[in-house]
């Protein structure tokens, strides 16, 4: 486990000082990650330059490219820098949409391309459900087991952040419909119906709740779950799922607190009147510990605890999204440790940073029967063993501390900059931080001037700015984009 | 694109010889694709053997391992043959669940690992929605576009093959709402209804039809549409979409004509009478060219072009999934050429063999909106660099062509056997081939003693055998699996 010790200046706590956490300890030494890293951005073109549009433009016969900011040139690219294709080098706080975990080219990426193992595992991609190789096990201890989740044994890898959602869900309709049954095993109307889509095979009384603004994915099952924004969801079929309502609260946190402290307890007790009036009954709960995709929506360990509760008290299985908080972006390596539960989550999910996709499981929840939970590639161990230098890389860099630190000054610092400034709602926990603009054409607007002024930016929710940015991101990268957004601003 | 000459032995051809067949070629003379690959198998322990015991054990603390058949040793693996932890060397028919396409280590694959631009790729996964890199245009060009259907010129790319086919029906989807909506833009219902997973803006009154036995996936939509094993579907929430009867072929086709003849056209008429009764209007119809894992079930190119003609009369996407029988296997790139439809599919999707998962779809599918097909990596450029090198390998070795010879080879022989052992019902399409043994106990047992014997093999269906070759499987290699098999059956 790597420790989850959070460093906070006393200025930057947005949360209740949790107990758990050590003694604040003084600043490491912001020694440069990467030292033949671009000093500053250098934007020599308008984004997209004319080698981005022309490339855009040839891409454009084959795939749609309205969604492209810019075309990168990643070879180029420099820890927190990335370069594209006309040569403008923008400090990335999107990075990649908060995919990048230790930045761009990290040696430690560079000298794993160079090794063996890594070589075979590339070129012959295992069926890891028929035939693991020799080192998957390794990769396993090393990548997932290393940062398991307190009390979490148990994982599943899958693709992406989508598929580790939906087999996650599965499993709770597996463990629920088991609990029904019982102690017998399926029977003749069960497996017969199931292959018509009819029930009782395929029950029309279950259901995962959700919440809105929340983001689980996009295929039929996340999707359903998925409530951030009508343009992903409108002309697809969903299930009949039901949606609570997240608490909305008020920032800052610490000047809101009893208005804050009111809306969560009426979001539980909402909850669990969705839960036992439910007319789909629900096997899973899921939530993300940021509403990430929906506009960084914050809420306090104390209402997720009283999440956790009301999922244990109506034998709902507690699952937890941690595809874009995970990794340590808030500067713990899972966001949900803030919470401090008092047991495990029954399902954590993956992706993104981590590079490999899946979901932390408890063994209780192994399907009675094999493949129940499985596919044809079921992971990719290429992408496994790079989650396994990724967590080597945050160790001996002490990346979480730096998140910590660089999160507490940026999180200060965009304070003070609401005084002054249209930004509003400063909101974070390490550097997984946000804020809002008046309006959503305002956010636009900075977000293309942001980029032009040489920091590649991005926005989530109607009005909201979010930074991503990699765990290496630095004081004098923070500075740089401070500096940036004034100008901006002004 | 790779012309489509396929060269059948006439002893061999199950389907009347389509007229766009080049006149018969002279047999390509057998080097060796691998001149260092082992000659034969060789088996020194049980299998799995004691090593491999070792490895799953440890695995299973972390992950359920009853489904593995055994621990591979992909760096002493070579070519044709799979080598285990405990140094058994296999000859591999089923790879990775029909997943290895041109041999195990193949040089090409171990060269593309040395290229910088391939380490770049691989060091910086790419947001290809927002930030492509410079030549990931040129991996769409040399992968995906030089091998595209006729006539086809885009494509979406995923993660895997149950969101290839998941997207899929969600271009579906869109289109259908589209035409239904005409030239207005969605209205405040549909948009506030859908973020509730409510009509109209969720819409209850489509579906995607699909096929008895059919396979399309495991996640929510796709394992709707998938009809192959109860285990697969029981206790998951499906959606209520229709299945259609796939036409029960005799074998060999050739001594069934007439009543197959009779049996492919009372399934047409089946799927019209439920595209026109449809308590939920059909969006996409979707069929795989031979049904893989729900039993190798074939039908005939006139089958093929009836269903399209049926959804081109009634206004449904035609969706080909060729997730298993893509990328050569049976004898052309794409097993849907065979067909010779008079227009291209509306989309085909793909996997497996292919490294790379995505659809193609016709520019008229692409969404009016941006966002719409979306997700953070859409796609891997490593893998769709690997597929611009099977592509470049397929042509070099003219591994279509091999094919072609050792499946007929096969099929010829397999058809012999059938005279004098218990295996029945061989049917093929290229090295697509597939036998049944008297009951799924048989086969179970036959599965167990092939791999013992050195060759290993899998199955689908309910007592059906499935050889699954890489395109690098040679005349060699069939005299030793027949003479195995002779063995095993005898």
């Amino acid at each position: 486990m790597i420790p989850c010790i959070i460093r906070r200046n006393a200025a930057a706590i947005r949360w209740p000082r949790p107990r758990y956490l050590a003694s604040v300890a003084s600043p490491v030494k912001e020694a440069a990650f990467f030292p033949d890293e671009p000093a500053k951005p250098h934007v020599v073109t308008a984004i997209p330059g004319p080698e981005s549009k022309k490339i855009m433009s040839k891409l454009d016969q084959y795939q749609d490219t309205r969604s492209v900011f810019f075309v990168a040139d990643f070879a180029k690219s420099k820890g927190n820098y990335i370069v594209d294709a006309d040569g403008n080098t923008l400090l990335d706080v999107f990075a990649q949409i908060a995919s990048i975990p230790v930045g761009y080219n990290n040696p430690a990426f560079m000298a794993l391309a160079q090794k063996p193992a890594f070589q075979t595992a590339l070129a012959n991609r295992a069926a890891l459900g028929v035939n693991p190789n020799v080192d998957w096990v390794d990769s396993v201890e090393k990548a997932f087991m290393a940062v398991a989740p307190k009390g979490m044994t148990n994982v599943f890898t899958v693709m992406c952040g989508s598929c580790a959602n939906e087999n996650a869900f599965k499993t709770a309709f597996m463990y629920k419909a088991a609990r029904r049954r019982g102690d017998r095993d399926f029977n003749p109307d069960e497996l017969n119906s199931c292959m018509k889509n009819q029930a009782p095979g395929s029950p029309d009384d279950m259901s995962i709740l959700s919440f809105s603004q929340a983001f689980h994915g996009r295929l039929f099952g996340s999707l359903t779950a998925t409530a951030s924004k009508a343009i992903h969801k409108v002309d697809i079929p969903a299930f009949d799922w039901p949606k609570a309502p997240f608490p909305q609260l008020k920032y800052p946190l610490d000047d809101h607190k009893e208005h804050n402290r009111k809306v969560e307890q009426a979001a539980l007790d909402q909850v669990e009147r969705i839960i036992t009036n439910a007319k789909k009954p629900v096997a899973g709960l899921v939530v993300e510990p940021i509403q990430s995709e929906g506009g960084d929506n914050h809420a306090s360990p104390e209402f997720f605890r009283g999440l956790q509760a009301v999922c244990q008290k109506n034998d709902v299985l507690f699952i937890v999204d941690e595809v874009q908080t995970g990794v340590g972006a808030t500067g713990t390596f899972w966001a949900h440790e803030a919470w401090q539960l008092p047991s495990p989550p029954d399902m954590v999910t993956f992706s993104k940073k981590f590079q490999a996709a899946g979901f932390y499981l408890s063994p209780r929840l192994r399907p009675a029967h094999a493949y129940r939970l499985y596919n044809t590639w079921m992971g990719d161990p290429v992408r496994a063993m790079q989650a396994a230098a990724i967590v080597q890389e945050i160790k001996d860099k002490q990346l979480l501390r730096n998140v910590q630190n660089v999160g507490s000054y940026l999180q200060d610092n965009l304070a003070d900059m609401a005084r002054s400034t249209p930004i509003e709602n400063v909101r974070g926990q390490g550097a997984f931080i946000a804020f809002d603009l008046p309006d959503a054409k305002t956010r636009d607007s900075f977000l293309v001037d942001m980029r032009q002024r040489g920091v590649n930016i991005g926005g989530c929710g109607e009005r909201t700015v979010r930074l991503r940015p990699m765990l290496t991101f630095q004081r004098q990268h923070a500075d740089i984009l401070l500096d940036t957004m004034k100008a901006s601003l002004a």
